[in-house]
């Protein structure tokens, strides 16, 4: 099937960092689905928007049912991390908010990426504020804890573990611990065999636990100091579904929302570029990029 | 075979979240069953209530033979269950309480879905209490403890172990402790790797037993202050093997149930709708939803 | 081959609790062959019941020659579960006892099931004082410890570990300890996933202990307490190889036995009833029901 | 290939207690090979005894050439095993010594069973004093310690790790400790689980060391007290590479021997009877009964 | 294909220490290729220079975009690497010094070999010094700490483990710790069996952190004493992006650089011989030399 | 091809202890080709004698080029092991000594065995202290340290290990400590398995650094007693690259060598007999018998 003429490659290539050979393949096969789904004789710019999203992030699930309660809990779940994010040098710019279930997710926050190669402490410790943005954002705005911020605090953990293991950012000093079976960088080892000491396992859960704290501390000050910025973007999540950067950077700045469009249509040249988290790359496995 | 134009397919499906493809082809199958044991032609709602109480709970084993003293003990654990979850706010609401034996169970309670997605710290205490509740009462009333409540305390002890290496609802704070090897939401893990430290592993069994134990008081607590409604929904399940909804409710209002019914036709137009409890999912294995 | 008129099936089926399928084919098979063998035409009652107890216990074991040392050892250790058993409420009740060889076992006491589903402690903790009333007979009246009881040990402690590890039944409390792979009913777990801190472990080890040792402590006392009875179970013992229940009831009760009769002929109809130990059973394993 | 007059099949079932099928078949096809090999148209007991000390033992290594000094540190070895088997009431008596090498072992002294079933702390104890007869022999009268008492070593260290682990011989109670795999009565675990506590394991580590101790101790004392008949059987060994049952007795009770006959005709009709070590029976691989 | 007069196969030997005939048949395959690349009817010393580096370094990765901020890093880093280098007696000298990536490295420091079998604590610890280079680097002159220096904490402390449990070179003294299904010279264990106690485990721990210390600390002394030559090289790096080994020398010695040549025609004679880091040679696995 | 009559068949037997079958055909299949290579019609004792040399140590490596500095270290090196050998009653006396680096060795110190099936503790002990004598030479003579040992101090850990773990040769007493899934006579377990208390564990550590420690201090007193004979010994390894046992023998007795004789070629009918370490024997894999 003929590729449209508004399809720009050099823009789809960037919002694809890290997609694998078979990720790619995946997306055009997407595509092309999406067109013949439209009855399009071309696939459009629009259709590989669509496509990627969907290999990045799952399929849009709008069948599933959320109540109120759990649209409005996952609302400010989601502006929890946009805010942290949005308040944050170190972090990389949102891109886009939405509370529409994806794949697993009940609702995804998503970062423009840069294209990194290295990443900085302090880089790593805006990211573990990023990942308590929303269960801070619940206990602070909802007054509840909630089994949702799970995979945020299982990857956070891992982070800080690897700050402390991998990349000697902590009081232990330049050392590495663990041996791990496979290495990717940054990434998630399948089995990792202990060579240290428990005193030193001790030390080690230690660091970890000060770096998780100090990163849920930082969400907490941010949130607790900007709460009718959380609220807005909460309430605009509840009325529009997805936020893009511009609609967050309004609301951060504390402007109001332009009257709403469509919500879906990405034909307005936006580009739409998704951040993975480092070491969790596409090409590692299936894993959508859960909510963040 | 032909559907009877009683069949309310919306009711039906609202009934059996979790359930997956072979579950329903399951459930079909078992209903076709029923409806040529009984002659008829067409499948009856009917059919299908009795076809998905089978694949949810096992089929009933009525030829299993209880004595006297195990039917009185299956009706005070039951009845246990049954009061802690009336008696919660945050509890799914009970649905139908049996001393029939199905599958491994001697009697089930079951409870009501409502298709949550996130599941709040109050909520998973409730549920903790609603699982000591048979233990509590077999101690409170019985003065015994048996073994019968052996799968509800490993079910209690997973649940707050959860709280506290998954879902950082404790005093450990928003950290995750231990690899799993396939994680599922809320669910099972297949194997576990430890990679904390002894020091963390015995602050991690502090917490998980200060969380059971707090379940096991609230569900003492409530069953010693409503004495009389437990004896009366004992009474009531010796007398009648079964209790809906509505009659426990009689029941916990401390009103008297109307004249006994024929117990199993659920014709009655009663929605029959079995609530999984989180991550034990129907499709995550052979397990019978055992006696809670 | 045809039944004979005294077959009755329903005495049978009772005497076969725990039967799986390839239990009872096994046991018809060797009914037949014992028929076979004496030149019947008809399978009858009595070798229904021999080929039972092959089955339940293992074949007997004639041609093993013991010392008459060993022969004393036996009849005073079976004498001593016999009458710990007898002198309990909790206690199943003993139905038979033999010191004919039988399987791996030199001896077998045999007991009456009731078909209990749920096991309250009061059971259990009479289930172990039972366990050790072979030793504590031999340590009492022998002045001797030997490897004889190492089975009974074993299962006794594999008992007390249950109650602290499964059921909840010590200062422990209502917690479940440790991850087994596959869960049989008060049964023995394949391979056990130890998920609880050293501190916890010590605890475990000192539960299990106090339950163990006051099980001893209870058969001690026992024993002690009714010198005279278990010498006389012995030297019956002794004289005929095998006591029924109503002959062991008599020797408690102070009372002597009736003149001896054919010991290995069933055919009083008597109903041979043997009870397998909870979770241990038939269905399990090959594993013999060893001299308890 | 017929069977000789001489031959007595009951003498010779009496003296290969714990063969196996496949060890009868062995010893039979030996002993015709040892007829073929003398031109004997007849297999004579003579073969058959060669036969079963073969597949007990071993075949001979007449080829195997030891030095001087090697031959007097196994001499004094055996004749330390031998003299403290002799000298203890509970032990099974012995019934040749030798210092000719057979598979892996440089000498070998072997003892009557009297097929016992079931084995006492006593008996037990006596094992443990006379597995370490060898080591203490050369500390005492050569004033050396060696290799050669590694497995030795190895036995009495499971022996005495039984008696605490699996029989409930020591201060530790009757408890069993660790689970084993593949049990064999008192014989070799394939693979164990651990499931005790590090603090219970410091005990155990104790009652073993305890028992050991003892044990070494009481082979000590036995030594020093008999120096002179240690000696004797020491140099009687040199000089005639076997001792049979009543040599030892004689060298014992501290008479002469009478003069040498040929060494490796059995002809003179004594049974030969070798005790396998309970738990390690011929039928439980391929091990040889190594010097003990 | 012929190979061009020019080629010197003595210089190429010399320069591939450690290829494995599978990495030398590459390497003659990727000349080949690049010969046909370029049109050329022969194979010439060009080519298989060309050869050479991308079978020790992996590709020239030129289409990988780094950001300015993220060269500047890389160029400080190596800088670190290469100064520490040329500052040490025992050091391997440096080679080549390139921020153009290759494989999965930004960038790369190369030490000339001088074909040692046997390595002095004195070397190891001027190794572990320069692995710090790049992590001090960054630390003092950018007041960062990254990921990018990962790999060599992780080579840095199995280095000083090997120093600690295979070399006998610490405190500890001269013993082995751990067992290793797979021992290669100096190279990286398959998998480890631990063989020692928790408070070797300590010690061991302690003695590798101190190694790792006084490396970090050696690097650190260097580098803050060497300020100005530091900049230096990272400012060459920056505007020529591979630096030979007479022009780091010629910054080490305060001297101004050649004005530049064509980077990466190493026609003008200069051998490229590449030092693979004792036990992690190229016959060992599919590793690429890492920025170091 | 016919074997040469000054073939001694003996003398190669009595040089060939541990040789299994595979080594025989191995060493045979050498002499062949040696005489092929020489043109010769018959395989003579020079062919057996290279040949044996080859399997035992792994064949010459005259192309291995070492520098000046790593030819002098390794001949400290093996004259620390040859010393201390000579200079101590309980070990195998020294037979040939050797820089010529064969299989992964730079150097060769190699033992005449006399057939010991029974190792004392005073032999192990010499054992030890000459595994030391290497890294000993070098840190007293060169004051430096180096991974050259590292084969040396495995093999004394182990023996230590073996020592105080399998032979009771320590303050821990007469036990074993560990399972061995192999146990091979004083060799390599392929896995072993815990069965003791971290407290044990502790005191095995403290037992086996105790053995090591005094082995080292054995081999440094001495060395440094012994300065000049050390010096000669390294001086004429230098100058000659293979010394023979008359040869150590002369320098250690103070007195001169007599002139060179060409290196290599045993026909002076000297018998070349290797002794391989106990329980590392040729038959147990292929390693060859590194550098002592």
């Amino acid at each position: 099937m003929p590729v449209s003429e508004d399809t720009n490659l050099n823009v789809l290539a960037r919002g694809t960092p890290g997609f694998s050979g078979a990720d790619l393949a995946n997306m055009v096969n997407e595509a092309a689905l999406s067109a013949a789904r439209m009855n399009r004789k071309q696939v459009t710019m629009y259709d590989f928007e669509l496509a990627k999203d969907k290999v990045l992030m799952g399929a849009e699930r709008k069948s599933m049912l959320l109540s109120v309660e759990e649209k409005r809990v996952t609302a400010y779940h989601e502006a929890g991390h946009a805010l942290v994010s949005s308040k944050r040098e170190h972090s990389d710019p949102v891109h886009k908010v939405t509370i529409i279930p994806r794949g697993m997710a009940l609702g995804v926050t998503v970062h423009l990426p840069d294209d990194r190669h290295n990443y900085t402490r302090e880089y790593l410790e805006t990211r573990l504020a990023m990942l308590y943005g929303g269960r801070v954002a619940e206990e602070v705005f909802l007054k509840q804890m909630s089994t949702g911020a799970g995979n945020d605090i299982e990857r956070a953990t891992e982070l800080a573990r690897s700050m402390v293991c991998e990349f000697g950012m902590s009081r232990l000093g330049p050392l590495t611990f663990g041996k791990k079976e496979e290495q990717i960088f940054l990434g998630r080892e399948i089995s990792q065999h202990r060579d240290y000491s428990e005193d030193t396992a001790i030390k080690i859960d230690g660091e970890v636990r000060k770096l998780v704290n100090q990163g849920y501390e930082t969400a907490k000050n941010i949130l607790e100091g900007s709460r009718d910025t959380l609220q807005k973007i909460a309430a605009a999540l509840l009325e529009r579904e997805v936020l893009d950067a511009s609609e967050v950077l309004l609301l951060v700045d504390g402007k109001e929302l332009p009257p709403m469009k469509s919500p879906s249509k990405p034909d307005e040249g936006v580009q739409q570029v998704l951040k993975p988290e480092p070491g969790r790359g596409i090409a590692k496995g299936g894993e959508s990029p859960a909510r963040a």
